[in-house]
């Protein structure tokens, strides 16, 4: 890839130093990043770009740490950054970064806009004013697009303005992890699983995305979001497209978005009507999560507060191939372990030749585990023989492959890959404002039924799997949520 | 399991001294052969219980030194064993056995007929005379039964004159091997594959029996059979019946066995007319086997021979499920390795998604490969995501389940669940008398093509996997064997 121009706003943040750099950093060391790359830190107050290097050479210490090979390319790496300040409220700065930055049409300049979503407008008009959104300009803007419908259109609306949409790349980093990425090679790369999968042979699956933190330092934004909002809207509904969609015709970006957004649309609506059967909202009292007292929600709030720091939620995708099938959603805060994943659960077979053995046990139905954290894989629940004389005795037995034992090696950030893609201009793993716009037009009505009902979330201990009505929600309907006994 | 009488003629044999006897210690370790049980070895010798013992003691010897808890049992056992001399052309020592055993319909007497199939009308006989035939009783055949179908009706109807059908057990052991069992309960105890297991999904099947030995010590019997009798016939026959037959209604024998049988009687016949084509016949020449240098089967047998050491045959099961697939035979003596395996290949997909992508190396096709020997287990081959930022690389990786490292400790032999199932009269894993006739039925026309057609066997080196011939038969139809890349 030739040079690039990549300008971070918010240079200084958290994600800029947690994620952001240390991805370009591996991103060099592999040889992705050339020389001549220019990567500018934004902020608002006075810094040199010594100053910036210092504190971005602090931010990659340890995975320079962990690589001799890292460690080396560090010095090269920090040639690379700058840092400039820019007031988004006027002109200070503006002028001289322009003419630094050009307007080439052939050289790449990514605005990656790490920034609180209030500031998306006011950034792209600043870009505008500047001279700095035509041909060859990109921006990526982080969740959240709002904070409902209405606020969505808002932020897009602003950034439509003044950029193209084929300009805007919007992130949901779950999309850029490796097993994300790999359900669409498993599903279209195999001939073995598509005729399996729809409603004729699969009963049910559930996606499970569990944190064991708390609040963390985003107490202020997350108290005004809520579990729904935070992860439901955008990781587990991406995560629910990709494994619903009907195959696209190619891996060209809409080819795959058109399929999400058809998904996307048929989702079964949840209003007033039936939000209390198919929903479950849930907020952690204190407890221990792993072996650790904890304070309840409240507690690290300080005040309080009807927000859900977990939901539940039975969806059904209502389409020929997956009518009557439910797609059982759930996620939460300060939950037993942090632990993502897809299973898929078959149906059971239709008649079994095992059930006159003396002591048959039941035949389990197979599954198709899909973990994304930790430990990323996929695990295939088979039913097997016992070995052994005597008689035909079956026990459930996993066919496991782990992504790190198969194929080694370091298992690159969701981070490195989005980023580059954002580089190289391939918005596959991207949400086009269609897909946000049939995302909150789904939620919007949930969380309205939560408001007109009064729907107080339930409490639960931190460090269990979530209030217990998230257990009846799946059990009375005679399922059970998954739990990996090894 | 009560106390039973089992009398193994040939009781000083090969296959008495290395495999059944073996077998009945494991199960006595096991606590299914009880006190009261009495395990009779006939031959035609004069010789006491205590030297029968003391032979037997030596042939369990390796048993017992790789098991403490094996060795502890072998005094116990050893009591349990008795000699007796029967002269199998004249009277002597009927009266007095017959005596002894008695013809109590309640407990269970077994006949093991370790001998030449031209002694099994003999033994039927002295049985009956002596009053040993009736309610209560079994008689064990091993194969070979018969040369041809002719042959093979001669014998089961010396068979048939003296005992019912359900008395008669006719082993295959490999029947009896735990991945055999197995490969019926992965089809039938999971929703997955079944709904796969037909001509739309499969490409195709292979079925691979190979030994690394020659002639060994049956030189005289081997070189007037050949591997299409001595393994065709039976042997991959049988795997070709499991991995093809409808779904059973039951367990229960004569259910599965039927299955079986329509699928013998749907086999593709193959005769003059295309016997050049669907069929490989090869003899091995001096080479090296596991860095050994060993003779060519002439050199072996000490004579001409046009006998076949090894066999392919593209065969077909005509009905609707498997129409069009081919499934590939081949077994012979003096290959690469001792390798059993089945494997499914399923069909590429109808679409690749992939197939734009720089650099994109075709789908490999999905296969099932169901190891029989060594290392029992199945292997799921499936294309996944090679990790990594940048494109979507796809890679074959293999989905691994071992049964030694799922379920641990020994692994018992087929003959101990085989001599157990005859104890307790459990006929399912054994040949019914139209089994064995389809099969010849299939068999003599092939063997009959050779013979007409002047067909040679064609040379191929020991230590290698058969005449070029055999990789052509599967190569012209733009397939490969299947070799284990790990």
């Amino acid at each position: 890839m030739p040079p690039f121009d990549l300008v971070i706003f918010g240079g200084t943040g958290d994600l800029a130093m947690r994620k952001l750099l240390p991805a370009l950093l591996h991103r060099y060391v592999d040889g992705q990043i050339v020389a001549g790359t220019r990567i500018y830190g934004i902020a608002r107050d006075e810094r040199s770009d010594e100053a910036y290097r210092e504190r971005v050479r602090e931010a990659v210490a340890a995975a320079a740490a962990a690589d001799p090979r890292v460690a080396e390319c560090v010095d090269g790496f920090i040639e690379l950054l700058h840092y400039r300040r820019l007031d988004l409220s006027g002109e200070a700065g503006w002028p001289e970064f322009a003419a630094e930055i050009g307007n080439d049409p052939d050289r790449v300049r990514v605005f990656y806009l790490a920034v609180g979503p209030g500031l998306f407008a006011m950034v792209g008009d600043r870009l505008q004013a500047a001279g700095l959104s035509g041909e060859g300009s990109r921006v990526v803007v982080e969740k959240p697009i709002g904070k409902d419908g209405a606020s969505a259109q808002v932020i897009n609306e602003a950034l439509g303005r003044v950029f193209d949409e084929s300009q805007v790349y919007r992130i949901d980093h779950y999309l850029g992890k490796e097993t994300v990425q790999n359900l669409t090679a498993l599903r279209f790369g195999n001939a073995l699983f598509e005729p399996l999968w729809k409603a004729e042979h699969i009963d049910h699956v559930q996606i499970t995305v569990a944190e064991t933190v708390g609040l963390e330092t985003r107490a202020g934004y997350y108290d005004q979001s809520g579990a729904l909002r935070d992860m439901v809207q955008n990781h587990l509904l991406q995560l629910l497209c990709l494994v619903a969609m009907e195959p696209p015709a190619s891996l060209a970006a809409d080819s795959i978005r058109d399929e999400k957004l058809k998904v996307l649309r048929s989702l079964r609506p949840i209003d007033n009507g039936n939000a209390a059967q198919l929903t479950v909202r849930g907020q952690y009292r204190a407890g221990a999560v792993g072996g650790k007292a904890v304070p309840g929600y409240l507690d690290e709030l300080g005040h309080g507060s009807h927000t859900e720091t977990f939901v539940a939620i039975k969806a059904e995708v209502q389409n020929w191939r997956w009518a009557g099938v439910p797609f059982y959603l759930r996620t939460g805060k300060r939950l037993s372990e942090r632990m993502s994943e897809i299973v898929v659960t078959f149906r059971q077979v239709p008649h079994s030749i095992f059930a006159d053995l003396p002591n048959a046990s039941p035949l389990a139905p197979n599954k198709l585990v899909i973990r994304l954290q930790p430990d990323e894989g996929i695990k295939l629940w088979l039913m097997h023989k016992v070995p052994g004389p005597g008689g035909m005795r079956m026990r459930e037995v996993a066919m496991d492959l782990s992504v790190e034992e198969t194929f080694g090696g370091r298992q690159p950030d969701a981070y490195e890959r989005l980023l580059m893609d954002t580089v190289r201009g391939n918005p596959m793993l991207f949400m086009r404002r269609d897909e946000v716009d049939a995302a909150w037009h789904w939620i919007d009505p949930i969380r309205n039924a939560w408001e007109v009902n009064h729907d107080a979330p339930k409490p639960y201990t931190a460090g269990g799997w979530g209030p217990s009505a998230a257990v009846a929600l799946i059990e009375r309907d005679g399922r059970t949520w998954h739990e990996d006994e090894g």
